[in-house]
């Protein structure tokens, strides 16, 4: 039973994930308590964690231990919690609902998740630089580098700027993909990468087919969000549904039609999964999650 | 003329941490082009660049050198640069006017400037890990865990989300000074450590006195900024004046009277020249630094 053994390793990283961020956020009890109870209200019990899935599959490919991968998957979950709940603020998406809860403004208030959002990505750098992580420090410093580029302006924030000068306007595909390359793709790129960092090293050839399946990964689950923000209802998401289309954001779905996008997200597929053909069996579960990515429903 | 070379001292510090902004700052030709020119905006051509100068003096205590110390003032500038953003805008203090200028999300948007004090902090950390600022990759680790604890819910966000707390509260002047020790506080603390960080080990007596002279500098930075606020005029200042008594937040000056906040300065300049005791003539322009904060008009 290959699937039920994946659905179980899931269901445990998603646990240790989830410990682990417990532990590395601030207590509410420590002042200033509410910024720290909002903190947790944003990270905490919820989410599919596909980036700290990433990085931990990542890892199995360098025989990473368990430590420096819990690190890294918080890292890249706080950053990723950092950018919905800023992503969700009236000036940008203005959106009330996020993971089946009220939007962290909602439920506190604008400026306290204005900030819960600053802290909780200064938290990730303080956990990247913090304990040790890699074998060698100056790796580390890269691993920092890395992770930075992947969050500012040329990297998650610049592409929720592009984003945000594209709404109302009609793609070419070309431009859709530049878009998501930064906006969601830089980020589970370098989860991709933090997690083999994180173990014996790999080779530059390695590294560079591993870097390009997280490319394609990162596009595909673009798509396939997508498509199943064009198909699905807002419960099973737990996020306002169609809201790209009526917000009149450029989606793969939009630009490509439904057959288009469904077509895309099957050549992304198979070009992530040739990247990981020089690895042999040590990339099965990067393998299955990458078929995960495309099977999900929410 | 010792005031006079202080004065070229600090004239050559701001044009050096000025060149280096604008090496390290996306130039706005780089996609996104609105959110790079925005981030440029808020950065450039202004500021008294006191923590950028507090990093330098420090580094004389340890014979930095100049390349290391660009780069943490630099990040500790951006930093900086992006608390500012954030605090201007509508959900926190509701600001239009900063260093001479219309702020940020006046100038550009609501959603730009978030996106633009996102992206410094970013760039500060992607600065402080990509270069070489430390002889001991282990000790560069250590001086970004500095950083991001003085940039996060227990340094500068957290000092924040108190001052939103305790606005229209008659506050005790203990909790007052908890609040600054982290909204100014932390990252001035921070900017001298880094500085002294540049350089040749200091033993570890002389960096707990050298932390202890960064407190009370950022205490007497905030107490004089409290004395100018109520003193001085919107067009000295570059920023809206008496705005803290006008949003009824509580200051040095509402909780101590004039006098008493002036002799609270008096009180920590003293006590901050004092920590440089140990230090000798290496000291001298921290010395000259401290004595400047006091006296400054703007």
């Amino acid at each position: 039973m290959p699937e039920r053994a994946f659905e179980l390793w899931m269901h445990d990283i998603r646990s240790r994930t989830e410990q682990a961020l417990e532990r590395f956020l601030p207590a509410p009890a420590i002042a200033p308590a509410r910024l720290h109870e909002a903190m947790r209200y944003a990270t905490l019990g919820g989410g599919k964690r596909v980036r700290a899935l990433l990085v931990f599959a990542a890892g199995e490919l360098a025989d990473a231990a368990s430590q420096p991968l819990e690190v890294c998957a918080s890292a890249v979950e706080l950053l990723h919690a950092y950018s919905l709940v800023h992503d969700d603020l009236p000036c940008m998406d203005n959106d009330v609902l996020r993971r089946g809860k009220p939007t962290c403004h909602v439920e506190f208030d604008e400026a306290t998740a204005l900030l819960v959002g600053d802290s909780l990505q200064a938290l990730a750098f303080q956990l990247l630089s913090e304990g040790r992580i890699a074998q060698d420090p100056a790796l580390q410093l890269r691993m920092i580098a890395l992770f930075a580029h992947a969050a500012g302006s040329r990297g998650m924030a610049g592409g929720q700027a592009i984003d945000l000068a594209c709404v109302g306007r009609q793609l070419e595909v070309e431009e859709l993909e530049f878009m998501h390359i930064h906006k969601t793709g830089a980020l589970i790129r370098t989860a991709v990468l933090l997690g083999a960092h994180c173990g014996s090293a790999l080779g530059e050839r390695a590294l560079e087919r591993l870097d390009h399946f997280g490319k394609c990964v990162g596009l595909l689950f673009q798509v396939v969000d997508d498509i199943l923000d064009c198909e699905a209802s807002t419960a099973t998401l737990g996020k306002t549904a169609g809201k790209d289309a009526a917000n009149c954001k450029p989606t793969y779905v939009s630009v490509l039609g439904m057959a288009g996008a469904r077509a895309k997200a099957a050549e992304l597929e198979g070009e992530a999964l040739a990247a990981l053909g020089i690895f042999g069996p040590s990339a099965t579960r990067l393998g299955d999650l990458t078929r995960f990515i495309v099977a999900r429903r929410f």
